[in-house]
C-alpha cells in the first residue's frame, strides 16, 4: 500500500454503511498510551523519540489488524501530503505541523490510524461507518490488547493510564460520534441540544477535527471525562446521548417534510443544481450544499444518488486532495474551480 | 382567434430571430393618433368614447393588417386577462385599470396591437424581434395610412398630430428598443451609457414598461422627443444610438469572455442549475437568472437551448400568465412555486 493509493478509494468509515447511517456519518474511538520510562514526546529528546519510533513500530509489525498497515515517517513526507492525511482525519493537524521524529501508522482501510510521537507516545484512532461504537471499541481493545503484550505501558494502579495531559489520564479514552443534523439547524432546535450535551460533560466540534467550526450541519460530539468511569460506561453514557440526539433530528426531519416540504426540496434541489453547475467554488459553500443534498438523499427526494459518493466529496474537496488530485501546488483561485470541475464530474448523472 | 389561444404561442417579437437579436430582445413603434371633433378619452362622455370605440372598430376591419384581429372590449375581461394583456406588452397598464369604454385590437401574431380610448384614441403599436425599426416602420405606416382613410384624425399644419398629451404631440410617434445589457452591466459600464443617451433625449425603462426598473439587465430605450422632427429622422437617430450601445455591448462582452471567463461561465452555468431545481422562485430572481442563461446561450456557453424558449419564459412566468396556466387564481406563495416547476418543465432536456 502506497500513500498515493489513499485518493482513488473511499475511506472505510466514510462509506455510508451501517447503522443509523441517514443520520450518524461515523463512530470513531481514539486511545492515549505512553511507553513507561520514557519522556513524554514535548520533553523527549531526539533520541528518546527515535527509540519510540523504533520500538511501536516493531510493535505495530506483529499486531494481527496492523498487518498491512504502513508505518509512514512525516519527515518523509511533503506538506502537501501531511495536509492530505489531516483532511481524511487520520491525524491531527498538530501532528503535520512539528513532523520531526513522528510517524502515522495507517492500514488500508483507514479504519485504524496511529500517531507515534503526537501529544502522546501513541494516539490509536479506530473509525467505522455508521452508529457502531461497539464494533469500534472490539477493534481498538484487541489492538490495544496485543500491543501491550509488546510494549512497556506507563500505567498507574491508581491513576490508570498516564498522558501527558491529565485531561486524558484513566482510561486515556475518547469516543466521540459524527453526526449531520441539519434538520435540528432548520428548525432552531440545535442550539438546545448542544446546550443540554454540554452540561452532560460532553464537547462538539465541527466537522474537521478539533478547534474547528461545525460547518454544513456537521457535529462531531464526544465524551469530555475519561478518569473515574470504566471504558464500557463512557462508550454506553455517548450512545444514551447520540441515541437521543438521533431520535430528536428524526422527528425534525418528519416535521418539515410534513409541514414544510416545498421549502425543503426547493433549498435541497437548488443545492444539486448549484453543485452540479458551478464552475468556481469555496471550501465552506460546498460542505454547505452537500450537506443539503445529503439530506435530500437520505430522505428520499433525490433518487439514484450513493451517499458513498456524497461522503467522499466531503473529502476529496479539501485543498491537499485538490492538489494530489492535480498532481501541483494550486492557488485558492485555482483550487475554488478544480472543487468545482471534480464536483461536476463525480455528480454528473 | 380566441384570448386564451395567446397562452401557448410565442409572441412573434419574442421569437429571439432577426438582426442583432443577441443583443436587441424587440423593435416597437407606437403612433398616438386622435379623432377630429371627439374630445380626448379623459375629457369624453360615456356616449362619446362608446362612439369612438364604434368608429375605430369598423376602420380596424376595413384594414389590411389587422383583418385577423381580434377586438376585445375590456369590461368584458376580468382581472387576471387584463394583467394577462399587460403582461404581454399588448397593453398598459393604465389601460387595464379603468376599462370603461376601452378596448384593445390585437393581431394573432401579435405584432400589432391597438389601444383605443387609452390616453390617446389610438394607440397603435407595432413590434417584430430583433433590431429592425425598417420592418417595423413599414407595417406601422401601412396601418396608419388606412386608417386615416377610413377616421378623420386630429391633425394640425402646424403641430402635426394632436395628442391629449403635449409631449406626444407632433409626429405622436415613440420609437423603442429593448436591450440585454449584461455585459455592460457586469463591467460597470451601464451607467456611463445611461447617462450619456439621457443627454441625447433618450429614455431608458425596464422590462415591464413605464414606470418600471431595469432588471434582470434589460432595458427599454426610446426616443423622447416627438415634434419637430420627420418619423425617418427620429428612427435615424434611434438607429445611430442604439447600434453604438450594441457595439458596446459587443465589446465588453469580448472582454469578459477574454479576462474573467470563469467567472462568467460560473455565474451563468449556476443561474441554469437554479433555474433547473429551483421549487419556490420569485418573478424578480427569475429575471436576474433568465438573463445570465440568456447571456450563456448567446455566447455559445450554454448550447442547445433556443432563444426563443429563454425569451418566453420571461413572459410565462409573470403572475397572471401563471394563473392562466394554472386556471385559478394563486397567492404570491402558490405563484412561486407554480413559476418554479413551469421552469423546470419548459428547460428539461
Amino acid at each position: 500500500m502506497n500513500l498515493n493509493d489513499l485518493i482513488n478509494q473511499v475511506s472505510s468509515w466514510l462509506k455510508g454503511t451501517g447503522p443509523h447511517s441517514d443520520i450518524v456519518i461515523s463512530s470513531r474511538i481514539r486511545l492515549a498510551r505512553n511507553l513507561d520510562k520514557t519522556p513524554f514526546p514535548h520533553w523527549a529528546k531526539k533520541n528518546d523519540a527515535e527509540q519510540v519510533l523504533v520500538t511501536t513500530k516493531a510493535a505495530f509489525e506483529r499486531t494481527a489488524e496492523l498487518k498491512s498497515a504502513v508505518f509512514l515517517r512525516l519527515e518523509e513526507l511533503d506538506n502537501i501530503d501531511k495536509q492530505f492525511l489531516v483532511e481524511r482525519h487520520l491525524m491531527s493537524n498538530e501532528h503535520a505541523v512539528r513532523s520531526n521524529q513522528k510517524a502515522l501508522c495507517v492500514t488500508p482501510r483507514e479504519d485504524v490510524a496511529i500517531m507515534v510521537n503526537e501529544e502522546d507516545h501513541l494516539r490509536i484512532q479506530v473509525m467505522e461507518s455508521g452508529f457502531d461504537l461497539d464494533k469500534t471499541w472490539d477493534v481498538i481493545n484487541s489492538i490495544d490488547d496485543q500491543l501491550s503484550g509488546f510494549l512497556s505501558y506507563a500505567f498507574s494502579r491508581e491513576w490508570g493510564y498516564l498522558t501527558a495531559c491529565p485531561t486524558n489520564t484513566g482510561t486515556g479514552m475518547r469516543g466521540s460520534v459524527m453526526l449531520h443534523l441539519p434538520a435540528l439547524v432548520m428548525s432552531r432546535q440545535i442550539n438546545k441540544v448542544l446546550e443540554a450535551i454540554a452540561k452532560l460533560s460532553f464537547t462538539t466540534r465541527g466537522l474537521y477535527g478539533e478547534g474547528t467550526q461545525a460547518s454544513g450541519n456537521f457535529f462531531q460530539i464526544s465524551n469530555q471525562v475519561s478518569l473515574g468511569l470504566r471504558e464500557e460506561e463512557i462508550l454506553g453514557n455517548i450512545k444514551g446521548v447520540i441515541g437521543q440526539i438521533i431520535e430528536q433530528e428524526q422527528k425534525a426531519r418528519e416535521v418539515l417534510l410534513a409541514e414544510h416540504r416545498e421549502m425543503l426540496e426547493d433549498r435541497i434541489w437548488r443545492s444539486y443544481g448549484t453543485l452540479k453547475n458551478a464552475h468556481i467554488i469555496s471550501s465552506g459553500e460546498t460542505v454547505e450544499l452537500l450537506s443539503m443534498l445529503r439530506l435530500g438523499n437520505d430522505l428520499g427526494l433525490v433518487e439514484n444518488m450513493e451517499r458513498g459518493l456524497i461522503n467522499e466529496l466531503f473529502i476529496l474537496t479539501q485543498p491537499a486532495h485538490l492538489q494530489k488530485l492535480e498532481n501541483k501546488k494550486l492557488s485558492a483561485n485555482e483550487r475554488d474551480i478544480k472543487r468545482a470541475q471534480i464536483i461536476r464530474e463525480r455528480l454528473k448523472v
